[in-house]
C-alpha cells in the first residue's frame, strides 16, 4: 500500500491505504441517489448565495459557482458522465463543478457537510415529488366519489365477516373506502410541514461556523422552517419514517379495497368485472380473466410495509447524529414513493373502468338480510330488542328448515313466534325501505349518501389545494 | 347435541349446536377488554339518552337504564362478578344490567351493534388515557430542557459515526433528543382529533334505523366529530394503527437516546453515571452497576414496533367493515400504551437523576476535534475549503505520526503545510471559541442553546395544554 | 437516601441508593417468568449435583439443597407466596430456598449467573412445551388427511387469482394445505436440536471457574449438546427468534387456509358450512352465522409475526453477551407459543366438524374450466399449444357472447374455429375425465390423491415421533 | 377500443380491450426477473426433453427447440433484445424462441403454465446462487477462526450491559460471533433441500395432463425431490420466506458483531482500528476516520428484515394456489441475496484487516473485573457465595471511595470485611490466572479456546462441503 494520501476522495487527506473495491461498491450510493440531482444542485445554488451574504464568496465567485452548477444540472438532464470515484450525488456534482470552474469550486463546501447536504436534498426531493402523490390520491378519491354519486340506485348486501348482513347502497360501499383515503389526505397535509424543515446550515453536526443566514436559505429553497438543533438536523430521519408509515397505512387501505373487489369479481359473486385494461389472462387457461391489477395492489401493501419496517429497524438504537447506517434511508423511500404513486393511479383506473352488475347484486339480496328489520318491526311494537332478536332468529331458522325465504312464511307462522306480528309484517320485506330507514348521519339512505358525496367534494377542494401542495 | 337454541348468548337465536369450550376461550375477549368497562358504560348511558330522544325509550325507561348502568359501573370499581358466558365487556355489562333491572335492559341494544359499540369504547378509552401519555412526554421534555438550561457550560466532543467530530455543548446533545420528543408531541396533537370521531350510531354496518341523533351522542361523550360512513365507522381501525405507529417512532427516539447514554455510561467514556435508582447489579459480579433502565428502554422499542407491525399485518387485505380479525386490535394497543407511558416516566427519572462528569467530557476533547476549525482558519485566509481540508488532514496525520496533539505542532510544521499559517494559528485551539463560532440557528453556541430552550418551553406551553389534552 | 447497602437484592453489595418503585416495576419479570418455575427448579437441582461433583458442595449439602428446591417446587404447584422484592423467578426461588434451608441456600449460585440460568430455563421450558405444539400440528394434519381420504369423489373448481381455473378434487385442496403443515413439522424437527443446547455453566459471560461438568449437566437436564462458547451461550437468543419465525410461517399457512374457507363459507360460494361449535352470531343481525374461528385464525397470524418482528428489532445492533434488552424475549415467546398451540387445535376442530356441500361445488363447475382441456384436445391433434390456446380462447369468447356454455356450441361453431375439431370434442366436457388426466405426480387424479395421503401418513409416523418429541 | 383479440399477449385470446400502458408497466416483471434467464432456459430445455418422452414432441422437434433455447441463452449472454410486449422472462424467451424456430416454439408450453415455470425458475436460480452465500459465510467464519487462533494471548474485559464484567481472551469474543455464523451455516444446510423441490409439472394448478415424468425433470435439473401436490407446488413461496428469514437472522448476527467493533473503534475504547480499506472520512472534518463498513453492515440488517417482513405480509391471508400478489416475491429475494452476499464479504475483509490494540485492551482491565474472583476466593474458603458476593461488593465500594484499585486495599482492609482473607488474596489479582480458571467447556481458558477453534474447523469442513453445496 502506498503512503500517499488518497487524493481522489473528498475526505482523503489523512488516509494512506486504498479502499477495497468491494467496499467502494458497498459504500457508494450514486446509483440511486443520482435521482436527487436537481435537489442537490438547487441546494448548492442557494448555499452559494448564502456564502456570499456571509462574506465567504464574492458576488463574482457566487455567480461563477451558480453558472457552473447550472451547467452541471444541464448535463444531468442530457446524460451526466459518471466517474468511478463519484461516491454519491454530492461528490459527483462537486467534482464536476470543479472540473468546469476550477479550484473555486472547492469553496462551495465551506461550512457545509454532506451530513446537512444530504438531509436537505432528500427533504427537497420529497417536497417536490409528493405533489404527484397528492394528485394521485385526489384522483382516486374523485373517481370514487363520482361513481358513487351516479350509482346510488344500486343495492347490494352489506357484509360483515363476509356474510350477508343488511342491504346497503353500492355507493355506500365505494364511499367507505373513499373515507379511508380522505383520512390519508388529511394525514399527508399534516406531514408535509414536517418534511419542510431545513437542515442546511447544520454543518457536520455542531452548526455552521460562518454564520450563514439559514432563514434566507429556507426562503430560497421553499422550506417552511429551519431545524433548531444541528445534531438533530443531521441525524433525524423521521420525515422518511413518517412518509413510509403514511404510505403503509394508505396501502393497507388500498389492499382492503382490492380484497373487496377481488371477491366481488369472482364468478360466484359476479358483482363487478374489471375492464380488460386492468386484467390479464393465463398462459395456459384460455378462459381466464384475472384481476391482476387488484392483486398487485393488494400485494404491494406488503412491499411498502417492508420498506418502513426495515428502515425503522435500521434506526433503532442508533447513536445520535449521523451514522452511515442512515444511508439506508434512500432506497426504501424511493421504493415507497414509486409504489404508492403508481398504486393510486392504477386504483383510479380500475375503479373508473370496471363494470358493475346491478342485477347480480340484487340477486344476492336474499330476505334473511332483513332479519334485523324484522326484529326492529317488533321493537316498534314495544318488545325489547333482545327478545325481538331471538324471535327473528327463530323465524330465520324456520325459513331455513323449510328452505324458503323469510317472506314466504305465513302470518300464521309469524304469529306462532310472537302475537305482535300482524299483516303489516310484509312491509318489512322491502330492501329500498330498509336502506332508506338508515338515515342517521353515516347511514346508507339516499340523503346520507348525498351528504357523504358533499363532504368528500369539500375535502378535495380544501385539503392540499393544487397551488399550495 | 341439543336442538334447543343456545339461549345464553346474545346472538343465539338461530344456533342449535354448542360452542367448543376451546373456541369459547379462543373467542372471548373479556380478560383484556374489561379494561374498557368505564368507556362501555359511558357509551351506553349516552346511547340510552339518545334512544329516549328518538322515542324508543320513555324518560322513565331511560332513567332506570342509566341507574342500572351506574350500578354496574360501581360493581366494576369494587370487583365485578364475571360469569363464564360473558364473551366480552359489552355482553358482560348488558347481562348484568338485565339482571339488575329486568327485561327492560334488553331495550338498550336497539339499533346498536357490538360493531359500533366496541369501536366507540376503544376510542373513548384511548381519548381518556392518552392524557397520561401527553403528561409523561411533556415531563420528559421538561426535565431535558431544565438540565440543558443549567448545564450549558459543559463541553464534550460531538460524535458522528461514534467518532469524535467537533466540540459541542452537553446541552446541545440533550436538546437534540428533546427536539425528537417535541415532534412526537406535535404528531400526537394532530392524531387526537382522528381518535375523536364517533362510531356510535353506525349500527352493525348500514347505519341506525331509529335515527338516533349522533351529534347529540358525540357531544355527550366528548367526541369532536361523527363518522360519516357507517361501513367505515365499524371497520376502520386507523386510529389504533396511527397510535401504534406514533408510539413506535417515539420509542425509536427513546432507543437512540438510551444508546447514547449507555455508551456514555461505560467505564471507557465515563461521561455519565446513572443513579442507583435506575441501575441494577449482577447476581454474580459484585462490582457491576448496570444501566438496566436504559437497556429496557432501548429494548422495548422493538416490542412496540412489534405491536404495530403485527396489527398492520392483521389488517392487510381484510374485507371492509367488521371482521373478527379486528378483535386483535386491543392487546397490542393496550401493550403499546402501557409501554410508552411507563417508558416516558422511566426516561424522565433517568435523565433527572443521572450524574454528569464534566471533567471526563473535557478530557475527551482532544485537539483533533478542532481540525475543521483549522481548515476554516485557512478558509478565512482565502484558500478554498476543499484545499484547506486536505492541509488540515495532513496536519492531523503529522500529529498522529508524532503521537502528539495538533497544538503541539510547531509554526514551522504548519508553514510547511501552507504558507498562510501564521502565529495566530494557536487561537484555533480553543474549544470554547469553537462552539461559540457555531451561532447560526441550530448551532451549539450559548445563544443558540438559549434559543432552543426557549423554543421548547413555548412548545410545552402551547401544545396540548393540560385543560384541553 | 441511606448509605446502607441495599441488602435485599441479590446484587446489592455496592449499591447505596434506593430503586425507584416505577423502575422496580419496569425491571421486574416475575409476573411472566414465573411460568418457568419448574424449569428453574430442575436447572438448580442439576446444578447442585454438579457443584457436588466439582467439590463445592458436600453430598449432604447437595441433598439439603435438592430437598429445599423440591419443597419450593411444591409451593409453586400449590400457590407460591410472592414477595415484593422478588425480581424474577430466579431470585424468588433462591430467596425461598434460603428461607427454608438457611445460609446454605447461598451456596447454590456459586459460579452461576442469572445470565446462564435464565437462558437454561427458557430452553428447558420450550423443550418441554414444544411437545404440545407438535401434537397439535400433527392433529391438524391428521384430520386433513383423513377427510381428504374420505372425500376424494367431490369435485370443485380449482382457483387461481380467485377465478375458476380447472376442475380438481376437493381432497386435493385440503391436502395442499396439509403439505404446508408437513413442511412446518419438518422445520420444527430441525429446530428442536438447536433449542437443546445447554447454556448452564457459562457463568456470567466468561465461563465457570469451578469447572463444573457441563456434559453431566446436559445429560441430567436432557439437553443434546453444550454451548461451546460462554459469551455466545449467555447472549444468544436465536432459538427464540427461530421458534417465532417458525410460528410466523406456520400461522401464515393457517391464514391462507382460513382465507380459502372463509370465502368458501360465503352465501355466494356456499361450499362449506362451519359447525355451530366454531361459529358465532351477531348481537343485532339475527340471521348471521359468522366464521369467527377462521377469522381469528387469520388475524392471529399478524400477532405472531408481530412477536417475532418486535424481538428481532430488539436484537438488532445489540452488543454481544447479555444486555437487559434481552429480557424482552419472554413475553413474545410465550405469546407465540400460546397462540400457535391454540390455533392448531381450533383449526383441527374447524376442519373436523365443517360440513362440505358437494352439490354446490359441482354447480360451480362451469364448462369454461375445461377450456385448457379443449386446447389440449387440439394439441393431441398436432396443433402447437400456443395456437390451440388462442382457438380455445375464441371458443370461450363465442360462448360468452351467446351466453351459453362451451358444450352448447355446435360442432359447426367449433369447426369454424379450427378444422381439427370433430365429433369427439364432446368428450372434453367431462370433469371427472379432466381430473383423471392429471396423473403426473402432484396431479389431482384419484391415484395421485392416494399417493399424497400415503406420503403424509408416513410423515406423521416418522417425523418427531411421540416418544422422542 | 378495438374488438380484435389482443394477439400479442400469450393469454390474449378472449381479450378485446387494450391494456392501460400504466398497467403494463405495473404488471411487467422483466426488468428484474430477467436475472433468472439462465434458469428459465434450463427449465425449458428439460421440459422439452420431458415432452419428448411423453410423446408430445418428436425427437426432432425436441432438438430444434433445445437448439433454439440455447441460442436464446447466448443472446442473453451477449445482450438480449427486449421487446415492449415482453411481460416477463418466460414470455420474452418463448417469444424469441418462436422467432428463431417458428410455430414449433408454440409447442413448448404444452401442459405447462407460467405458474409452475416461475416457481421452478426461482428455485433453480436460488439453488445455483446460494453457493456464493455459503462460500461467503464460510470465508467469514474462517477468517475469524484463524485470527482467534493467532491472538489467544490478548486479554480484554468481557462486557455485559456494556459494563466491564470479567477478563476474557480476545479470541473468545471473536469466536462467540463465529458460533453465531456456524449456526447460520447449519440452518442453511437444512434449508437447501427445501428449496430443491421441483414444481415443474404442476401445470397451472391441477397437475400435468400429458403425464410428463417429473422425476426425470427433477434429475435433469438437479432437484432433490418433487412437489407432491400441484396446488401447493404453484402457490408455495415458503422457500423464499425461509431464505429471507435466514438472511434476517444472519444479518442480525452481523449487526451485533458490527456494534461491538464500532464501539471498540471509538477513541474512548481504542481496542481496534479498521484498515483504511474499510473506512471513509468526512467531507468536512479532516481528522475523521469512520467505520463506515461496519455501520453499513449494521444498517443493512434492517433492510433484509424489511424484505422478509414485507413479503410475509404479502403472503398473509392470500387464497391458496397462485395469485398475482406472489409476483412480489422476486425483488425482496434478490435484494436479500445481494445484501447478505456482499455483507459476508465485507465483514470478512474488515475482520481480516483490522488492527487490534492489545495494550489498550490490557489498560481497560481494571481490577474491579476480578471482583467475582475475589468472591470465589472466599467461596473456596467455605463461605457461601451469596455472602462472599456481598463482601466483595463492599471491597469494590471501599476502593471506589478511596479512588484506588482493589489490589491497592491493604490486607487490614480486607480482614475488616472478612476474617477469612489472608495474604494469598493478592493471588486473586492476576488476569491470566482468572481466565485460565474458566476451563469448563465454553470457558475462556486457552485450552477451551483451542477446543472452539477445532470445533469450528470441523464444521467448516463438514457442513455444505464445496462439491455438494
Amino acid at each position: 500500500m502506498s503512503n500517499q494520501p488518497t487524493k481522489q476522495k473528498l475526505w482523503g487527506g489523512r488516509f494512506t491505504g486504498k479502499t477495497d473495491p468491494l467496499m467502494h461498491e458497498f459504500n457508494q450510493s450514486l446509483r440511486y441517489d443520482q435521482r436527487m440531482w436537481a435537489a442537490d444542485i438547487a441546494g448548492s445554488i442557494a448555499y452559494a448565495k448564502a456564502l456570499n451574504l456571509a462574506g465567504i464568496l464574492t458576488k463574482d465567485e457566487q455567480e461563477k459557482i451558480v453558472q457552473g452548477l447550472t451547467a452541471v444540472g444541464q448535463e444531468w438532464e442530457q446524460g451526466f458522465d459518471i466517474q468511478p470515484d463519484d461516491e454519491d450525488i454530492h461528490t459527483a456534482n462537486e467534482r464536476r463543478l470543479s472540473e468546469l470552474i476550477g479550484p473555486l469550486g472547492g469553496k462551495l463546501h465551506t461550512g457545509r457537510s454532506r451530513n446537512d447536504q444530504v438531509a436537505t436534498d432528500m427533504r427537497l426531493w420529497l417536497l417536490t415529488e409528493i405533489k404527484h402523490v397528492v394528485r394521485g390520491l385526489k384522483g382516486l378519491i374523485r373517481v370514487m366519489v363520482e361513481r358513487a354519486d351516479k350509482e346510488k340506485d344500486i343495492l347490494l348486501p352489506g357484509y360483515t365477516h363476509l356474510q350477508r348482513g343488511q342491504p346497503i347502497r353500492w355507493s355506500h360501499l365505494l364511499l367507505s373506502h373513499a373515507f379511508s383515503f380522505r383520512a390519508d389526505l388529511e394525514r399527508l397535509s399534516q406531514l408535509i410541514p414536517r418534511i419542510s424543515v431545513l437542515p442546511l446550515g447544520c454543518g457536520a453536526l455542531a452548526g455552521n461556523p460562518f454564520v450563514v443566514d439559514r432563514e434566507f436559505l429556507a426562503k430560497e429553497l421553499g422550506f417552511s422552517s429551519v431545524a433548531e438543533n444541528s445534531l438533530y438536523g443531521v441525524g433525524d430521519r423521521d420525515f422518511i419514517v413518517e412518509f413510509m408509515m403514511w404510505a403503509s397505512l394508505a396501502m393497507t387501505h388500498v389492499s382492503r379495497m382490492a380484497e373487496d373487489l377481488i371477491i366481488y369479481s369472482t364468478a360466484e359473486f359476479g358483482f363487478v368485472t374489471l375492464s380488460d385494461a386492468y386484467s390479464t389472462g393465463s398462459s395456459i387457461m384460455p378462459q381466464k380473466k384475472n384481476p391482476d391489477s387488484l392483486e398487485l395492489l393488494r400485494g404491494k401493501s406488503g412491499r411498502v410495509f417492508g420498506d418502513m419496517a426495515g428502515f425503522l429497524m435500521t434506526l433503532k438504537g442508533l447513536p445520535s447524529t449521523y451514522n452511515k447506517d442512515l444511508q439506508e434511508d434512500k432506497e426504501p423511500l424511493f421504493d415507497s414513493y414509486d409504489t404508492v404513486s403508481a398504486s393510486f393511479k392504477i386504483a383510479e383506473g380500475v375503479i373508473a373502468t370496471m363494470e358493475v352488475h346491478a342485477e347480480k347484486m340484487r340477486e344476492a339480496l336474499t330476505m334473511d338480510v332483513l332479519a334485523t328489520d324484522l326484529a326492529d318491526y317488533l321493537v316498534r311494537k314495544g318488545i325489547p330488542f333482545r327478545e325481538t332478536h331471538h324471535i327473528s332468529g327463530r323465524a330465520v331458522a324456520l325459513a331455513e328448515s323449510r328452505k324458503c325465504q323469510l317472506n314466504d312464511l305465513s302470518l300464521e307462522d309469524y304469529k306462532q313466534l310472537s302475537d305482535k306480528f300482524s299483516e303489516d309484517v310484509q312491509s318489512v320485506f322491502d330492501f329500498e325501505a330498509s336502506v332508506e330507514r338508515r338515515e342517521s348521519i353515516g347511514g346508507t339512505s339516499r340523503k346520507m349518501i348525498e351528504r357523504q358525496v358533499s363532504v368528500l367534494r369539500t375535502a378535495l377542494e380544501q385539503m392540499l389545494p393544487e397551488e399550495k401542495a
